[in-house]
């Protein structure tokens, strides 16, 4: 099957960086697919960038999965392959961007550090390392053939953590909200059955309401305007409002924490 | 020839759903050419949707077009194939969005409705049901090999209608403004012969103005800041102003009702 | 190796021109790869098409350039090939948005205008003439069987000139910003030995602001808040400010005027 490298960057699209991109893996790898997740990540949010990320592992689970969110770059902070206990490979720099699509896919197993180019050399980072990379590792060539082993444990923290299952609530934060206004938190759809929150009904504590809403597939099962939860394309836990905006209605912001438990209706 | 699957769709392009469904896609068919014609539809306009693919099939009449603005997805209507009397095939949902692309064909002349997945399986159906349509059609699978015929009187209505000529006007409605504020009409230029508008000079009603303009192949045959009807390359007739913006200076919206008749200068 | 189609415009995305172009493209090329180096040029601004010309032209060597930011369209102007000395293809209208490109390939070593369709077929030059001339090139064929040789000298000027060296200060102008903030200068970075500003420290006279600030290769080498100066990745002399916007700080707007010397620190 001909590789894919799924591209995620907060690079936008009204400059050449994406194409460039483009241009460097077709010409490291000439027969990889190279899919656009989305360029429009926020400039520098670390937070929307790792949240797609992982919607990406979630949808593409056999993808190489570049990851260019980065404000750092230039610093000394590192560039990275992370293989995933499942055997994704994920490719980006070493603060956090990674690491939510990395527990999507079983957890890092082992993390390459990738040679970095001569220490004055202006550097495109995404054009000149990450692309590379994940075009090589797209062409078969093995992590540990591009850089020097590094400790998991060493790796920047992700910008935001696990659920946390307490009290009878699982605290989590709002990721972000879609292009239909419905709010992704930082609950993954596939551990609701672990966390307790496998119900036909939810508890949401948002701001300041607590709303209690049906559980269930599809936006379509409450009537026009009513709120629902449902796990979303995204693979996140998801608040929504049939044809309407669940972030207009509430007002929160990326960021803010949530509290779920399940209720009996 | 290596074929073509146009794609349409009001998922804008800040979320993982086009490249996914690209991947799906490609995973399908691998030979295909996906071409997104467009993708930041406005959220639920199934106008600008409709409007969007009749263009498509005007511009890409061998494409395969996949038609993804779906306000009701979940909700029960039907996932489509319709086929055109000039053998067009088109994908997407029952709510009319298919509807002027199909007249822009030849019209209607056979409808399957698609398999659907298990009622309760969390479904994204532009990735799970009509982007394996699209690539399966592409790879040669024949519609009826993908549901049931379905009765072409079936299908919801259209979002706006065929031009109407009466009184010696022919009326219809805005569309849309274009990137550089053009208004585009509801009046299909193939067919300005038969509605009696082949003339060098069109009077046309928009709200509150009655213009006479100049009808002519391209903007540049009037002076700057004056008006100009055409055909431009979506295949609808056009209000433009040389160097400007129709939709500014005459300030209507989307659903507007417009007249024109022929006039002699 | 394959060849490349980079291609910049100022469609945007909200409509069906890029992917009919890419369409066109594919059908008279298959085997081209077409790489989206931008499309949301303002509209008409032959300055900020340029500028992005240039910068594909740097990092894009060996593509064929297809540029198309045409406020004249089928007004009379011409579509040229342009070939530069260093043998890089250009494609667009006559209205200097090739130039800066073909200076920094080398300079225009020789002219073709394209073959142009009947005068009064209505026609959107970017699908019917520069696309598949522009894919024509890519499949082997000569710029002269595409059209009649024309003189260098009788082309549009650019819309901004080359670097002027005098008094010991180099004149540009602020081309654009980034979607970082971050000011590009009409100053190419190759040039800066030759213009006298290989130093580490430049002082820059931008508005009522006159900066003195570090030239070096990366963002971070100033703390987060500073200015530096620095070549992008466009290739273009850039004033960045660390983790901030050099746009919000000082207030300038394209168009603007600069003035850059070396300076001992």
């Amino acid at each position: 099957m001909q590789p894919v490298i799924s591209f995620i960057s907060d690079f936008g699209l009204d400059d050449t960086w994406v194409g460039v991109c483009h241009a460097r893996i077709f010409s490291c790898c000439p027969d990889v697919r190279v899919v656009d997740l989305g360029h429009q990540v926020p400039v520098f949010d670390i937070r929307a960038g790792a949240s797609m990320a992982a919607a990406g592992v979630h949808q593409l689970p056999d993808a190489i999965h570049l990851v260019v969110v980065d404000p750092g770059v230039g610093g000394g902070r590192r560039d990275l392959i992370v293989t995933t206990r499942r055997g994704t490979l994920l490719v980006g720099p070493d603060n956090g961007v990674l690491i939510p699509a990395a527990r999507r896919a079983g957890g890092v197993a082992s993390v390459v550090a990738l040679n970095e180019p001569a220490p004055n050399a202006p550097t495109f980072h995404a054009r000149d390392v990450l692309a590379p990379a994940a075009a090589a590792l797209a062409c078969g060539v093995r992590p540990e053939s591009l850089g020097a082993a590094a400790d998991p444990d060493s790796l920047a923290a992700a910008p935001f953590g696990e659920p946390v299952r307490e009290g009878g609530y699982v605290s989590g934060e709002v990721l972000e909200a879609d292009r239909f206004g419905s709010l992704r938190f930082s609950i993954p759809g596939d551990d609701l059955g672990a966390l307790g929150l496998d119900s036909d009904r939810l508890e949401i504590e948002l701001g300041h309401n607590t709303l209690s809403v049906p559980f269930s597939a599809t936006f379509c099962e409450v009537p026009i305007g009513e709120p629902i939860a449902l796990v979303d394309a995204s693979g996140w836990l998801t608040l929504a409002v049939n044809m309407g905006s669940a972030i207009e209605r509430y007002g929160v912001m990326p960021g803010a924490g949530v509290r779920v438990r399940s209720t009996v209706a």
